[in-house]
């Protein structure tokens, strides 16, 4: 931590944030320049309030130094963190598509949708069987019963399961069915869910909360990593800014900013970020060409009639056109797919 | 809904979207204007997806002219929501105030305070037993032997609870302790906690999310409404803009917005949104100033030794003096404290 | 400047880093702790651009630890500046009003508003010659016969006058007929215009940008005082923020926060700030209660005639209730109106 | 315009509010449905206040259902525009490329960086000769001499020019050296300088401001367009958030809404969209992805020295490598470079 002092400061005051610096378990270094005075404290732990110090009287500036997450941070982890789910790998030099419905709403819609994914090269079937909803009075999710079809519909189009669990109750049953937890933007600082997720033994894909800056987002993985489980990837998928022509703000410089500050693997939704058919597209493109790791998209065969977000639904030959250019972008930079 | 449509749209495709329309259960009205076409659907319910509509082909705009809440909506109630809990009412002439810890620490810092607090003249003790902290590196909170003390505490002073409660396990507990549920800003689109304490026998205050317009928050506070608890009291505590002086954007506009729009009692925690103790004298008598049926502040007579958000809490003597302002506005605008 | 160098770099990155740090003029102090490195680097000028630290190998963080404006900092001055024009004084202990209708539109208008506003105790007379709209399409201001009526109506009902200049060519003129020149939000870093009001013998009103952050606009500030002219009040008149129920988002907390940084008074002005009439009487007495040394609002007698912001004007009774209020609220916090 | 009534008016409500439209001008039609009454308002004007009819009693919510702007709309104009200088086209099919320092320094550099961006493929050449600075300690541009400077460069090299253009004053002097006159973001509200750009014969980029939604952007397009310059390109640039690991967050959703919305080009700009330079390549990709028209970069051979923004200049190797993947991203798309 390093504390700027105000300029006109008296001997006596120095003393005193020295003396509290200390009681706070701090090496302390004083820097005295001319003008203005600079207290290094060494020793900072990474839950210090550095409040604590910017109201001791004489203080002009605190900075802490260092970042508060540790497990999720690139200087704890060169390497880029691989996680290996049967034949997939997320965050290796593979890109990885998810695609399937927001909902799942039948067997005979999730098989069908299963079925067009898998055709066009996706590895993971997404669906929701408990779906947050902003009204209370919209579908909810089809609960257990759909969490069985989506396992039956991926395993016979051999794809992996993706789906939400909104709550700790939900996670032994879905468990049993997944083989990636999602938590939704919404619930990215419930922390008691993330506690929880940390020790379950599946992976967790942790979406981007809509007022999340990166650092909250690392230390909400912080807080899975923390409890035990390393198989953290993270979604971007908009932040919510004043530009209303589209549903969120797609924030894809946070794709190379995460695999600066961090070794997880950073998935993209464009469906979920721009909230709107035709702007899916051109922004997966964009999300792959700004390095993501995987893309989650949604995809209906009859998004007129689906029970939630039909119109951001990509139908089936727009999900085959996106898979056929993402595919050649990828390898312009050196990727597979 | 109101459905706008391009203007050199064709007869077929106005008939197309009609079509749709009818399917989807509404009452369609056209209107022909020279330039343009305007369609009115009636009969929409609350949780229709407009961008079902948006997407179709010929579709300029679309307008859901309904609002998406009902219960918590001024047109469903217009008299104010006074919430009576023994002696108290919130959303009543009185303004009341809400003060105490950021987290229950030990005996003696807890009764301390309830003193302090309730000489100054606040009717409801605040305090933390169960802590959402970014860092899960940072004090969680004392649980169970929190709770306590702080009922007790209350008790000897006569004072209310309120008290933090982040997931579904708690609620029994809390209930059994606690005169208000504190919903927390990170939790405000947590859905299965507000249904469960929609179930709830307590009055519940619902913080508002970093990232929630007003729309969304109502939305929220329905939740909890449509499971029948229907005592429920909304907290502006601040907004994630870009200016980074403050913790937070005090949106206090929303407190006039909030009821013209609902009949649901306002509180304003100028600790939270400021996170800044000498900012929180003048926020507060802002908040009273515009319209703010309650206040929530945080007290700590040691704040150097609070285990949390110590920067932010006010000193007794700063808490004292902002009773005594905060109860002059008050006066000015006709209500008493 | 402090740098913050990555754990695990070698001595010959250190050096290099040194080496560049004393190209770039800098006295500089090395702190090496046990598992971090910290450099301070003294005598850093205000316009130096950290990010060229910041790209230097082996480089973690860097923090410029001086304000980057030097003449608007309350350390260059310690006292409140207090603006005397004439008979009224902004920064002192009096709460002043600035009132009028948005746009100067005719004589009998002006004569009609002026006086109303003179008799509820305005002090300064408030009208648009030169009008910035959004649209080319709309009402674009009176110009200089707009200048010469605001003057004489202001002159009879003894009041001084605000306006906005918008372009250097105006200036000459404008200083004609005005006591204060208005810089409008969207000019807030117009540079070259802030360098010549800089050098005019009036004082300016410089408004917030929608995207300001509260340093942006003291630098902005810094321009205008640079330049000669010390005469500088700030206006915060709302920031762009997610939320659409009002055009913008007051935030109020910006006024102790100035008031803290600068010497400069602050102007508060509810009427652009909420856009809608209902909501500038409460946040006209959040404004005050929160500190504002001035404050501008809108007033129109027959606003739905108004050619623009219509909606946003006070009704002459509404005005003069406000006047009431602000008043009282004034007299809570020891000030006078 | 669509206006919602409340649910409960009455008759006599209604008459008054459809005599205000009258007499605003509108033919009006009304819809009565069982719960709820609409009303269509046709003829409505581009600049015409909606607020007016918000206030009236008994509405309930107003709807503008015509784009404010026209002629920077798509519906204006179905087909792209194509801006034509000499031998380069910004809008057709291929992605051109603006590239240069951000400031002329002297003739060395400017010659020097010239043959750079040339050769790797660039053909227009930026250089900033007047320099909106934050702070007014900062450089602020060579002026006429680096005007001359970086004609002679481009003309060298065979390449455009463009350069900013702050206030009215400049506009003549500029045009004599320049090939497309640049708009900064913080100039995009200055309406007067819109205006006079509007009536120059050469054409303007028009950057996005920090807290402009696409909608004002498009009327500010509309000030240049209506005063008769047809040839405006637009500049995506980044909008100011919460987020604070980037200098902005790159809003490449915008580039297909802008294509969606207007027949006008978007050209890129992720140098200053993100302010470091290892942000830029990803960024660039991800930009010609999206479908971005042109990309503007800022290129320096010896960015240490550079006198402004030499943090996010691309060294010559890195812009050339940029220029080899952003040509295969533009194939994939269809595209030429």
């Amino acid at each position: 931590m390093v504390i700027v002092l105000e300029k006109n400061i008296t001997e006596k005051q120095v003393d005193n944030i020295v003396k509290h610096l200390e009681d706070f378990g701090f090496a302390v270094h004083k820097s005295q320049g001319v003008e203005q005075t600079i207290i290094g404290a060494i020793g900072v732990k990474p839950d210090f309030d550095i409040r604590k110090v910017k109201i001791l009287e004489g203080v002009a500036e605190v900075y802490r130094i260092t970042e508060p997450f540790k497990l999720a941070s690139r200087s704890f982890k060169k390497d880029d963190t691989q996680i290996k789910i049967k034949n997939v790998v997320i965050g290796g030099n593979e890109v990885v598509v998810m695609a399937g419905p927001c909902s799942v709403e039948s067997e005979e819609q999730i098989f069908t949708i299963a079925e067009i994914v898998s055709n066009s090269g996706a590895k993971i079937l997404r669906g929701g069987a408990f779906k947050p909803r902003t009204s209370p009075y919209s579908f909810q999710g089809m609960g257990e019963d759909g969490l069985k079809l989506l396992r039956k519909a991926a395993d016979k189009f051999n794809l992996l399961v993706i789906t939400e669990v909104m709550e700790i109750s939900q996670i032994q049953l879905i468990e049993k069915y997944t083989d990636i937890f999602q938590i939704g933007a919404r619930n990215m600082q419930n922390f008691s869910l993330l506690r929880e997720v940390g020790k379950a033994s599946k992976p967790v894909m942790l979406k981007r909360g809509l007022a999340a800056t990166v650092e909250d987002w690392l230390m909400s993985a912080e807080y899975i990593l923390s409890n035990g489980n390393m198989n953290v990837m993270l979604c971007e998928r908009g932040i919510r800014t004043f530009e209303t022509y589209t549903r969120n703000t797609f924030d894809l410089s946070a794709i190379p900013v995460v695999h600066k500050r961090s070794h997880l693997p950073v998935v993209a939704d464009p469906s979920h970020a721009t909230g709107l058919r035709d702007k899916v597209l051109p922004m997966a493109r964009a999300a792959i060409a700004a390095g993501a790791d995987a893309l989650m998209v949604e995809v209906h065969h009859d998004p007129e009639h689906a029970y939630s977000d039909g119109p951001q639904a990509l139908l089936p030959d727009q999900f085959a056109e996106m898979m056929r250019q993402v595919k050649l972008i990828a390898d312009v930079i050196g990727r597979k797919m």
